[in-house]
């Protein structure tokens, strides 16, 4: 009989799970389900929308070629129900009759949404969150307003800080309001964040750390935005708001049918072949909880990169393949219009919260030789365990190779690799690309040094 | 008593060693003998020169801060030869008296020269070899006379395709003759060498393969060159010529002090630790033979990449260290003025010689969202091990992110891993960076698909 399989989602994850299954099996019946209107989007690029660096929504909306791979895309249809025992998938679609699939594999990609605090004022006009096209869309028209000259991101994380970057471009004043004492805060060091802020004040955005938005104010509209602390009160003019307050696995369909979920993260619990709790039935994207390969402990990626091979790997297994995924190492790029930030693994603070005995090195170094005309610097820092210089992370900021640094450094930790293993890996070298010594081997010396000066102090 | 530390060259093997002995031990007695009149100069930069990207020869040409280092160097001088006995060294400056050097260790770092097949008239007026910054100069001003249109550039390895590119650059008409069958012959695959044929082609350059330079022809200066083979006779009009014939290490000195010499590569034979037959004598650089990781063999590298680190693993060791190099893994880069050529490992006929059961998958893929005004296709050639997808190497061409899958690759050399492995790997994503798949991952996965097919065969 032929196997049947349903997908429900159809973002990073669901797209990547319906392709690795229909190239494992060429014959099963597969069949994805999603809740939007068109076939699928790419939502790392919506800032650019708003910025017009893309020309409009349309050119991040897809149509994916579902016809020649046999595969069937239900749209604009929500999954209400599954019965487990029947093995039955119940979809109601926005218009027309409810109707059941059957299924032998079930693969949940329900992905996440939009989490808004309860800030008084958050259904303001011209206050906007971003998770869908049509989101973008509707930022991109309120800022082509030109009477919208101030405007407020809600978040100093990944997205919080693109869509800001953005709205500077467009000549906008943008003021960053973050509630933790830093931007992008559980991600980069404290250290590094001051790094990152003061390149964004380069690019007259104001960021204001540590403080609260504790109402927003507008008759239909916003108009001004009330923050602080306990000590504190602040209020900014504001004809826009851009809430990127965060994400929350959607887990709704998953907890209706009694799938494990992890109570920490409040998302699904997959082992490494992206199998649930219940038989047949596998998870993967940002409605997950999975392995962290450095911590070894869970975690949450919730980014497209670890959604594409975790759907990959739940694809296959659905199809009767025999994949497995090991885990993510925290790899993570925010792109502005001007430079990149970039990381990997864990930094100091997190290390320290693991009681592991670190060591960092940090510099700015040239990607290419002085004297070519394209030359220019590289911040890295590089944090290794102190004992054997085994890679623990790297944060990055340049206008240039901060996502191959990232690489090389997730590659290094996916392999074990030291400091010391980065002097000898055999990296190219030409003028019109590279150092002769990249500044990744220039860091990792300057990590090398120290470590060698503490065991010759140590020996004394 | 001080440490005695000399170190003969002053190229990126003799600068990389220098460095790094006296970070090691900042009271040794370090001194740099190089036969150049200025302190050094960026070899690889050279094209640049030829073609204008770069202003002057002057770009390239470097003062390093020996001073601040308490480095001696003596330059335009000449070590004529060592007595191993009374560990001296007899240095003859190009103006004043010979002196005598005493050492506690000695780094040989003599790098190579161009070598010249005996082709009648090769001695005419511009015909050039390029080695030294003045080579660069002098072609550049040759190349600056408008009289000068039609271009021969003998040898199609990096070198010629470089210096082919600047010229075609220039608006010359430039003529490439490659005695081989192929370019870039024993580096890239006899397939991939057609691919690189056809985008030298595409920039205006005329390749001749499989000929050979039978004379150059002219009075004073060069006015044509013959070549072919045994049935072919043709001449073509030229008023430059440049011979990138190849290099050969420099080992004069090390011969006549009877360091072991490879029979088969004419080049000294060092340890992992840069060490040379003889105690206290390291060599590094163009002039040495070294290990290869993939064949795990002897080979020459006489790269700037693998010199610098060879480097800096002889002048620690000379400063009391311990460090050690593992080898090469074939990384290798060319640019021309509109693409890169890259490749690390080994390609098909070299697996064939090796005996190797191999599996290949060829591709050109976007290295970022076609979305995206940035997009541009990269393509990569990857060959794996027929049985377990362990990774051997891999072929590149494109306008970006040719240097970066070319590390890429090398680190998975380096660490073993497998095209299964490339599927796990964090790389992180951004639209303006790359794709949610990298190329890289998509050629790995079909090598996967490949050898699963196979497996599958096998077990019917």
């Amino acid at each position: 009989m032929t196997e049947k399989i349903v997908i429900i989602g159809n973002g990073p994850a669901g797209l990547s799970a319906a392709g690795a299954a229909r190239i494992k099996n060429r014959v099963a019946d597969i069949t994805v389900i999603d809740t939007k209107a068109y076939d699928t989007f790419h939502p790392c690029a919506m800032p650019f929308v708003i910025g017009g660096y893309l020309p409009s929504v349309d050119s991040i909306i897809e149509n994916i070629r579902y016809e020649m791979m046999k595969i069937k895309l239900h749209k604009s249809s929500v999954v209400e129900d599954v019965d487990l025992k029947e093995k039955i998938v119940k979809v109601k679609p926005e218009t027309g009759e409810e109707f059941t699939l059957e299924y032998d594999k079930l693969i949940l990609c329900t992905g996440s949404s939009v989490f808004v605090p309860p800030i008084p004022g958050r259904n303001l006009g011209n206050v906007f969150r971003l998770k869908f096209a049509e989101d973008a869309d509707a930022i991109k028209k309120a800022a082509d307003n030109k009477d919208v000259k101030n405007t407020v991101v809600v978040g100093g994380s990944a997205i919080g800080i693109e869509v800001a970057s953005e709205l500077a471009h467009l000549g906008k004043k943008v003021t960053i309001i973050e509630m933790q004492p830093q931007l992008m805060p559980f991600k980069i060091s404290k250290g590094f964040a001051v790094t990152v802020k003061k390149n964004l004040e380069g690019t007259g955005i104001i960021v204001e750390t540590g403080v609260l938005v504790k109402e927003i104010i507008g008759k239909d509209a916003v108009q001004s935005v009330k923050f602080g602390n306990d000590s504190l009160d602040e209020a900014i003019d504001t004809e826009l708001v851009v809430l990127a307050t965060g994400v929350r696995a959607n887990i709704e369909l998953a907890s209706k049918i009694d799938l494990k979920i992890s109570e920490k993260y409040r998302a699904i619990e997959v082992n490494d072949k992206m199998e649930t709790s219940i038989n047949g039935v596998y998870a993967a994207g940002d409605c997950i909880v999975t392995n962290n390969l450095i911590t070894n402990s869970a975690n949450l990626a919730q980014l497209a990169g670890p959604a594409t091979r975790q759907g990959r790997v739940a694809g296959i297994n659905a199809a009767g393949g025999n994949a497995s995924y090991p885990g993510n190492v925290n790899s993570f790029i925010v792109s502005s219009r001007t430079f990149y930030i970039g990381l990997a693994g864990i930094n100091e603070e997190h290390a320290k919260e693991l009681e592991i005995e670190t060591v960092t090195a940090k510099l700015s170094a040239p990607i290419r030789p002085h004297y070519m005309p394209t030359s220019k610097d590289i911040t890295l820092k590089l944090i290794a365990k102190a004992d054997d210089g085994k890679i623990l992370g790297l944060e990055a900021i340049g206008e240039e190779k901060v996502d191959v640094n990232v690489n090389y450094i997730a590659m290094a930790i996916h392999t074990g690799l030291t400091a010391y293993d980065l002097m000898d890996i055999d990296f190219c070298y030409a003028p019109a690309v590279s150092e002769t010594i990249y500044p990744l081997v220039k860091v990792a010396d300057s990590i090398i040094r120290k470590i060698e000066r503490k065991k010759a102090k140590a020996q004394k």
